[in-house]
């Protein structure tokens, strides 16, 4: 009965034997093995272009290598202010881009809109030497709200991306959910929509430590490999992660693991709407739910031993994942409905 | 038959053992979990003193960021010039530190001698505003050479350390096959010594992607979590990094694994002593052997699937692992022979 | 006729003399002369207590280097959102700190107030790993609006700041101009109201290129002798930037020409009142005026020969300065009332 | 009787007089002004061919932001072990490029020979990704020993630099000294033999502070403003460091007060060669003598006044300046001959 996190979740029993079936023989190290040269054409396939595909263990390193590639250290990133780079990675892309700036945006249920990245970007003073040069522009996939950006949002995004001459990342710790929800190829929201490099996130969906940097245009990529070594991210034995990461995409093992928590979310969802004293604060897209409750209810509910994490005030937040039991689902909203 | 690296191996099934059993229910992630709490109680009485530990994925990163929380930008680490901090981590500790700079010594078989040490650090105008500032010495145990620091030698350079205000950090890639060696308490060659901080290997001898920092003064580890959140190595499902150590360090796995390898080494060694042709490097002190072999030999070798590192010109180098099997060792040496 | 910036301005003629009196003679280079270390007496006089100050050259370098001494890398600076170190160095401050973020705050007239930044503190969430560590507050005096703090409002700013246990920096770039205005010692405004370091600023007031930094609490300055120097801002003819300083505080000169630049402001600032078409967008409390004019006027003046900065969209900037003419402001007024 | 250093001079009375003759009426900030845009045809002038100046104060800034612009954060600076950059900025380069790594050569009386710069790039490692990748070599002219390069030696080291693609810094701190002493044009040493960028010291020489960064290569300057802003190096009342600049290359002033440095230099050689005791531990060809003298006499001309600094142990160094007075290097040379 645990809603805190994705992440408190363990690793999908096909990954698992994933790892397990990797520990055979001896075989180069730092990458250089079939497993992770592999990646290449299963990535490409999967996204239907020839993409460069780089495995880093966690969503931090992901998000900070994938920016300092493309940003000067005299260089903004515009994001969300909410956004995980700008909240959560204590400084993590600061670090990594030697000291570039996060440029932050509002915007409802922590989504940029193109109109409002436009006017930001307008007042940059771009080639003025007083102030910090545009370089990325960065969105979640699915957000932090668990809000989900469509094909033509992502793409008026990236159009004002082009006009500014920057370039496009997209954290997609949840972006396996955002695809299951969409219903639409990896591709349609991703370069077809604009967008230059992807963290592929796989942890919170049933992978044990990995992600995939995913660049679409493989130049940017170039010095990626230093980046990542020098920040010691590159895996002697790679061949763990590369596993990981081939298991997660073959037989949609990713989009089934998605849908499964995108559907325990609904429910929950479903569930709590209309109960009295519960507010969504944002809409359900993908498997995060964030409602507000009354004090009194969240005291007794995590007094039955429900886990959630309490987001600002009066506001909690619900993360279902790919082995989040329909039972916990049903038990937590009559516990909600109980003490109401 | 691959003597490349130790990091060419796989898993040590006990600790792929320990990872599968890990993966049960949900637990706190980022390290507020029984299985990463349970570690400072564990690494304490190996060490035979309270200590704080804290795991990461990577040798790079355990030794950039030991280095980070005691350099600041403007200060200097004296290491080894063939040391793996100057050669291997692509500025790393650079990195990591803002900009600290390696200040190299020279010595025999890889290993700092105090009295070069003193010297080195009276010349380094320390309190003049123009020179960076002694911070830190690294040595590496066992050596890049595959050679052996007594607790003596290190109590000697410890000595110089403490004289110029300094801290040790040990680089224990190979701690593991420099204990076994030694058959002394992993205290003899830490903190009895005067070591601060270690940087505790796994990773090269079974473990998938671990390795332990670990402090011996635990003031210096208190800013160490928030470098390695910035630095994106905190990871959101530690339990499988905490499980993969505590395995490592139940029931001595990780010194059998060592002394395993270490064996194989003196075998490698004792086999090829006294070939003509055969020129020993480096004394073989744990499991690594450096030597010079003819090119004919070199070539005829390696075209039977013989596996190993060019070292330098006319120099090889061999590592036996946890798994190294004796038939392979035979092999090798009766291969070398025939050529000779 | 000039009114962009009291940067566009010249020297000073007592600094003008006093750079060419300290043309004499070899002396000790790197600041071991004399002109450099009477400042430590001089300054300890102005303002009442025992400071540490170190002579630099540009206030970005000022403001830069007395963040980075008490801002780890992980750490955030609180600052307002108009603020110099934002917006204007070009991410200065993300440099010298090796990445620290800068965290902003509104409020009116590009000031601070206490319980705004209380609120944001609270936010914060000091000790977990996630988040970026506040370190540090910084305000402005006189600010970018060209408005001042009490010292009533510094003390209620630094109360919060000790509670958090955090510094307080103060970017003096026109300290001058604020202390003049208010008429009160320039203690009360800095070490007696808990500013711990200030960047004392000079050049826009008549020097030709110096600012100090001055440490109310000399501890905190021990390490700026190593970021000044490695940042390139140590100086080897020191003397040269010391006797501009010196100059500076001799005689009040800096007071003097700081309350001329105000007068020269409040002239303006009164001739202007009740024009029709004339807005305020701050209060004139030093040496700049922020005021909206119709578009036309603004072309028509501008033809006129009178040269000032456009302010985002209807907005000018006018700045005095020690040497502004008062006939120079009388026919800006009235060349605004002819087009109006 | 000043011997310390070429800094512990004042100014040269035809920079004084341009810095009190710019020192008239407003002109625009930060080097939109004549005397800024000026210096890109002088200097073009003064180098026969199209360069891209900036001023900047310091040569540890000019040195370290020259290299930035060349040198990613996993770089490598190839440079002699006794380069300034390397010894006497308190790691300047590696703070600037964001951590790279300084490679020193070692070569008689602190020159690079071409052959050791070509040895030590091969064994670099170029393309692999566990060793920093070489960016950039730089070069004293003249060099930390008083030594300097012929224009045959450096298109020797500029060849070795283009086979490996990477790009030539000159450090020029006493840049004039050597031209001077070679009796060729400045192109010869510079473009002309592979210099892409030169630091054009002018401090040393008679400037108050300022030195020029010189482009050769336009493109490689691009970014050099933002780097110059962001490190607190861009100066509002520029034109006091262009105008010093223009006057130090008017006239050959700055060859000028060479000329005259290096004859007293030569003097002072002359006077002490043949000495019994004085031995000579380089060749003087600029301004700067390393001699060796009996502690006795250093010990007995220090009590006579004499100034000057101890190098290592037993060896003195002593430094010519424009305004050197002859009869100070006769009573020196005197001096030592009565207590040998």
């Amino acid at each position: 009965m645990n809603f805190c996190s994705d992440n408190a979740t363990g690793v999908s029993p096909e990954i698992m034997a994933a790892i397990a079936a990797a520990n055979y023989g001896t075989v180069s190290s730092y990458g250089d093995d079939e497993y992770t040269k592999g990646l290449q054409v299963k990535f490409s396939e999967l996204f239907e272009t020839s993409v460069t595909v780089f495995p880093v263990a966690t969503g931090s390193a992901a998000n900070a290598l994938s920016l300092a590639v493309v940003t000067p250290p005299y260089g903004a990133v515009y994001c969300h202010r909410e956004s995980h780079i700008n909240l959560d990675e204590c400084g993590a892309p600061e670090f990594f881009s030697g000291g570039a700036k996060l440029v932050t945006i509002t915007g409802n249920h922590a989504k940029i809109e193109a109109e409002t990245l436009e006017k930001s970007l307008a007042r940059a003073g771009v080639g003025v030497v007083h102030h910090v040069q545009p370089a990325a522009v960065s969105i979640t996939q699915a957000t932090e709200a668990g809000t989900i950006y469509t094909p033509a949002e992502i793409s008026q995004i990236s159009e004002v991306v082009r006009h500014h001459n920057l370039h496009l990342h997209m954290d997609g710790a949840r972006f396996a959910n955002a695809v299951a929800s969409l219903g639409c190829s990896p591709a349609d929201v991703t370069w077809r929509a604009g967008v230059d490099i992807l963290s592929f996130g796989a942890t919170k969906n049933g992978a044990m430590a990995v992600e995939a940097v995913v660049f679409f245009n493989e130049k940017l990529g170039n010095n990626f490999p230093f980046y990542r070594k020098r920040s010691g991210h590159l895996f002697s034995k790679m061949r763990f992660l590369s596993a990981q990461l081939s298991a997660y995409i073959t037989d949609d093992l990713w989009l089934k693991n998605a849908a499964h928590a995108n559907q325990m979310a609904a429910k929950l969802a479903q569930g709590l709407a209309g109960v009295e004293g519960v507010i969504f604060c944002h809409p359900v897209e993908a498997n995060e739910i964030f409602i507000q409750l009354p004090e009194s209810v969240i005291v007794a509910v995590l007094a039955e031993g429900f886990q959630f994490y309490r987001w600002d005030k009066c506001t909690v937040r619900l993360v279902t994942a790919f082995n989040t039991k329909e039972e916990d689902v049903i038990a937590f909203v009559e516990a909600v409905k109980r003490y109401q």
